[in-house]
């Protein structure tokens, strides 16, 4: 770390400094999509020295991938996903989609990746490879049938307008119903686009 | 009309040019939200001097309101849907919203409206008085009871998830199924958010 690179203020070393400006970047991404937010004003945010982030991260892009990534939550999400049995792999998933988001931080990264994603391709590059990939992982131990991609995008459309319209735009009463209101009702529609039987066609 | 302020290039005579100018500004707001799009951006993009989208418009908030407004839409909407009968009102929304969404203006003026919604008060103002009102009196000529208001949030949940999925992040294979092939997935969670039994609590 070289001496115009130092962190101000008090910071819990490096590992403290590099959350925080992680921390500052989700917000950036969030509030202000991935176009308009800088480095500059990430670093400002997370009081340290816009050097500091290059530091770490080296570009904006990569700083982008490692805020959006989803470090616990996949893994979090496929084990206590695949061990529900078949007929409560919705509810398995609307709650510990839930459950996650009951902490600011990965709520902040959600809505990151989803706002960045709707006007920036690498945004939704991650987002669909994030859908497709874990959705799909899922059903894979499930109905994995030649309908599993619409199935996962299906699921993947619901949980997105999910958290904008809970948490983002607050839609009431939505945003104030408690989890188990909001579980008894999604985890059916989720459930049926993921083992439902096909509609004709 | 002022000297200064006359459009640029040739447009057929005011309601073109206002017409332009509100393409514009939705584009500008899809791409970048409330907050990051200049009046003398949207200007630029309609081909006009700024001093004429002030002149039409006033403010940026005002713009903002009158690019976002549904003016055609909610009533279609409407009459098509208050016209199903009661089991077939997902089906109604759901091909009314497709219809609608199949011009490229009108799901841009969706889109720009999510995208400002999820960062700006107003735009998330305007989205729930959207959703609200729009919904609600669509439930009123079905099954209201004193869960109405959570039903219709749940709908617009799975539709403005749909309208991101779909449109804004391309997920696939949602993104290029058929409209028929959508509304036949989808449908069956409106139908059932808006008059399926409730939960027990």
């Amino acid at each position: 770390m070289s001496a115009t690179a130092k962190p101000l203020g008090r910071r819990a070393g490096e590992s403290g400094t590099r959350e925080a400006i992680l921390r500052a970047a989700r917000e950036r991404f969030a509030a202000h999509g991935y176009d308009a937010a800088t480095i500059r004003a990430i670093a400002a945010d997370a009081d340290v020295d816009p050097a500091l982030v290059h530091h770490f991260y080296g570009t904006k892009e990569r700083l982008f991938v490692e805020a959006l990534r989803f470090p616990a939550v996949p893994s979090e999400l496929l084990s206590r996903v695949t061990s529900a049995r078949r007929s409560g792999l919705g509810e398995a998933i609307v709650r510990t989609v839930l459950d996650v988001w009951s902490s600011e931080a990965t709520r902040a990264q959600a809505l990151a990746l989803i706002r960045s994603a709707i006007t920036n391709e690498r945004a939704a590059r991650m987002l669909r490879e994030f859908v497709t990939g874990t959705i799909l992982s899922v059903l894979a131990t499930a109905a994995a049938d030649e309908d599993a991609e619409l199935r996962a995008s299906l699921v993947a459309s619901q949980i997105i307008g999910l958290a904008i319209a809970r948490y983002a735009v607050a839609v009431e009463p939505l945003a104030s119903a408690s989890d188990d209101e909001v579980v008894a009702r999604v985890a059916p529609t989720l459930q049926r686009y993921l083992t439902g039987s096909l509609p004709p066609r």
